[in-house]
């Protein structure tokens, strides 16, 4: 945890969470594939069961229902742990329905850029 | 992701890994409180809302309902991604009421052992 500049860390895996976000809002499959690191190991927890794999991941995003996936953000925190990965977590509050939940993320640095290497969402019951 | 044993390091968060699941079967409320990292960037996102920090982690524990807690895992995946850190996930069904859930964390090494810096639980709606 000591040795780097946490918050300049921060605030690189701050922008790609960001435009992850955007691209959620925007149902840019394409490009929310892209975030996800392209590996076996990659990861996605949800509502919808567990996907293992870049191309799992991609296959359910191809596949979701988004209607009342628009969402307000809040309790967002990034927190640096190396030079090359962090967490992101936030809560959320669906905006149609109202229903709250949360989502959390591990990136990583790669040499083509910040990937989620994990990722979780939850809504709540 | 290279230049280090990942299955070495992998078998380290495994049994850490392990070890936690015993503890709460066990409702071991120390011994949990103790696998999470001691610090005001530790984070555990539930079906009972976010909670931010050792000092919260460790009061939900205390007020918990551990009834239907009792659980069978399945896909559990450990994830090296540095010789200090990685990520455990799993899919669980709880026992009693055979509801589904996930169940995310990011473990690090730290001088004190390997810690769960940032967790999150999710129960299928």
């Amino acid at each position: 945890m000591d040795g780097f500049d946490a918050d300049a860390v921060a605030a690189e895996i701050g922008a790609a969470f960001e435009a992850y976000e955007r691209a959620l809002g925007a149902n840019d499959i394409e490009a929310l594939a892209g975030f996800f690191w392209d590996d076996p190991r990659s990861t996605r927890l949800g509502p919808e069961g567990g996907f293992y794999g870049h191309a799992q991941i991609t296959a359910f995003r191809r596949a979701r229902d988004v209607s009342d996936t628009a969402r307000e953000l809040f309790e967002t925190r990034i927190v640096a742990l190396t030079p090359d990965l962090g967490t992101a977590t936030t809560e959320y509050r669906r905006l149609a329905s109202g229903r709250r939940g949360a989502q959390s993320q591990v990136w990583m640095r790669r040499p083509e850029g910040w990937r989620i290497v994990s990722a979780h969402v939850s809504l709540q019951p």
